[in-house]
């Protein structure tokens, strides 16, 4: 598809709902996970990678019923009406001790020192709480209180039953999962490969970070910035350096990023350089460009091309909106590719706007607000500037999204802020 | 300080706030960071690392006046009376070429044309939109809109001012930062060097996640699920191993333990295994036992010690209170010795709670809930199960806090749910 024979010109722009959904579909989502592969790790590193195949318990956590209060082992029938006035005096049979088998059943009218933890012998039944309990000296313990069947136990397999799936394809790996891992006597875990994500920055007014710029030059502060955001959302960024505005150049780096799971173009702010990028994702191949145009500020000028069954973002030059606009259409297809949730519950605060902002109906806005606290309230207060000025993103606490039906938000009004992570 | 000497079984129990205040101000909080020590990182490295010192800008970003549209570089008193009807006619100068400097200044009634991004020429002090000219073809442009002076550029330190501190020390550095820092040229940041926290599991019933448990005997759930716990703040887990209830074997893991920042002890449910970590962190010296016993639930039994200037934690054995008071107790105090703010403002999430909820006055509880949509809705549930069960956290999506001074939750209230991270 060229855009001479009905490309880019003529699409229609689209809501930032509308792309991710079309980007996604392109990409096979209703079908299945598009994660490039498995690698299988320690369970040390497996923290906030994703799993790739349910996790079944082979056996009962916890192998054995145990105790969970400090006390006496018991048949719970025997303390049946007993009471502070009339106790239920029974035989001391034994102690307990922690990390070892019961070694003898526990037998009627008798109980048996058990510690929290502590495996129950067989016979027994509930635990009485030592609180609960006198010992008269005579080799009784007398229980004050009556216990039911299962009172103050864990039941073998109540944690954890046997042929259960205990953890999800697909979940990003928090300590409490790593932990029932852990407790299965898993020590290494299947996820997901980090999906790489090629990084182009395009502008022949553009020099390395390193360098000093010459007159009418400025650095690229793009590819810093995206390939931290990849990295912050598990993927592995591959900085393809700086490409002039020169139609070859970026064919051959295009060609280059495809090598990786993601392409981000970012630069072309004036229409020349966009047309370049335009025309040189419109011609990667099928299905090609799925989005030219996002109502959405910051960020508009957005180009997304699907091609080799891989995406490729042409991102505006501004770096905030290069980073928002990363963080609206990229970050989820950048979850999609490593296996997770492409739309998790996203937390947010809630905050006083700080004062009226306008805004322009049929767009979807982003406004960058930084936060006071004023008691236990907070207060968001828009940082404003052109989206060419990186430092009103560096100041800024996280975005507040204004929603394109909107022609603005009053001062003193309730708004969600979403951060800009990490935290 | 001993115990018997007037130690632990004198404590009050202290409210969750008390608790971390207390064991912060131990520590010095009130004067200054208590990072360990700085290292130099290549910014690539820096996302998510907390800046070391103040970042200053050496120089003015941008260097020099841009155009932030496509158009024509002007002097604006040149297009002022311009319309429609009657446009100005300024003579084409020349052609702006990007990344490159203007060769020669604008003269009096004429004017440039620029892209996005390009450097205005010395005598330029605004840009007219391409969509408000025309051409006529005879050398000059028709301008059919007035521009004010500084209208549609960038001035030279707009972005950023020489000597401005751009980023302030303890930050924790996130994508935008790192795109100021690159703006500035600066390649490599120091960064706080990551706390190291020693963990260390206690109980005679352990094994280490890679054994087959014997009778009586389960596996080390804690140390694995602290540890990415501990690196999901920003920590460097030390593992210890599993120490038995003996208290000479726990007096040398202590030692060992406090050559790193700082120390976790899980395990001593019981009560004798309580007493014995209680009685080795009341001798490891001043100011010794800060916090015997916290309000909360799940987590009561939390000992909190500082010797050496380090803080050492006793955990709760049950792996949910373990976790629970690591978010509520020690979290804070590892982003305080990583040099960030210990407290930052938490994102959330608001769901409807999916069923009534008891709890007891006087104690804060946190109770783990998953989350269900129902239409725009999400629904809170309550995770029921004792706080020995590891999977019950595990199928947790968060925690809803149920302050001290409540009796219970209704269903159908709106509630705040914290994330389990990383999501």
């Amino acid at each position: 598809m060229s855009e001479a024979a009905g490309g880019p010109l003529f699409f229609k722009v689209v809501t930032v709902e509308e792309a991710r959904r079309s980007v996604l579909e392109a990409l096979g989502w209703s079908t299945a996970s598009r994660a490039r592969g498995v690698e299988e790790l320690a369970i040390e590193e497996c923290a906030g990678r994703v799993l790739a195949a349910d996790l079944v318990a082979p056996e009962d956590v916890p192998g054995f019923p145990r105790s969970t209060v400090d006390g006496y082992a018991v048949r719970a029938q025997d303390t049946y009406g007993a009471g502070e006035s009339l106790p239920a005096y029974l035989v001391l049979a034994g102690e307990l001790r922690m990390g070892e088998a019961p070694e003898k059943p526990l037998g009627q009218g008798e109980c048996m020192a058990v510690a929290t933890g502590g495996a129950l012998p067989e016979g027994a039944d509930a635990v009485v709480m030592l609180e609960h309990t006198e010992t008269p000296g005579d080799g009784t313990v007398a229980v004050m209180r009556p216990v039911s069947p299962g009172e103050n136990l864990v039941r073998p397999g109540e944690d954890i039953r046997e042929g259960q799936v205990v953890l999800p394809r697909g979940r990003v790996l928090r300590p409490p999962d790593l932990g029932v891992a852990a407790a299965l006597g898993y020590t290494r875990l299947p996820v997901y490969a980090r999906p790489r994500v090629a990084i182009i920055s395009t502008g022949d007014e553009l020099v390395p970070p390193g360098e000093k710029p010459g007159p009418g030059q400025v650095r690229d502060v793009n590819a810093c910035a995206l390939a931290a955001a990849v990295r912050g959302e598990g993927g592995i960024p591959r900085l393809l350096g700086i490409v002039p505005d020169d139609r070859d150049a970026l064919d051959r780096a295009l060609r280059e990023g495809l090598e990786s799971d993601c392409v981000i173009v970012s630069g072309g702010s004036s229409v020349g350089a966009r047309d370049l990028v335009a025309g040189a994702l419109a011609e990667l191949g099928e299905p090609g460009v799925l989005v030219h145009g996002v109502a959405v500020r910051p960020g508009k000028p957005v180009i997304i091309a699907v091609a080799r069954g891989k995406p490729v973002y042409g991102l505006p030059g501004h770096p905030v909106s290069a980073l928002v606009t990363f963080y609206l259409l990229v970050r989820p297809v950048i979850r999609y590719l490593a296996g997770a949730d492409p739309f998790p519950v996203e937390p947010t605060v809630r905050a006083r706007l700080g004062r009226n902002l306008a805004s322009r109906a049929g767009v979807e806005e982003y406004v960058r607000v930084s936060l006071t606290r004023e008691g236990a309230q907070l207060v968001a207060h828009p940082v404003l500037g052109k989206s060419g000025l990186i430092s009103t993103l560096a100041r800024a606490w996280g975005l507040v999204r204004i929603p394109a039906e909107a022609t603005g938000l009053a001062e003193g009004e309730e708004v969600e802020v979403v951060a800009i992570p990490p935290l």
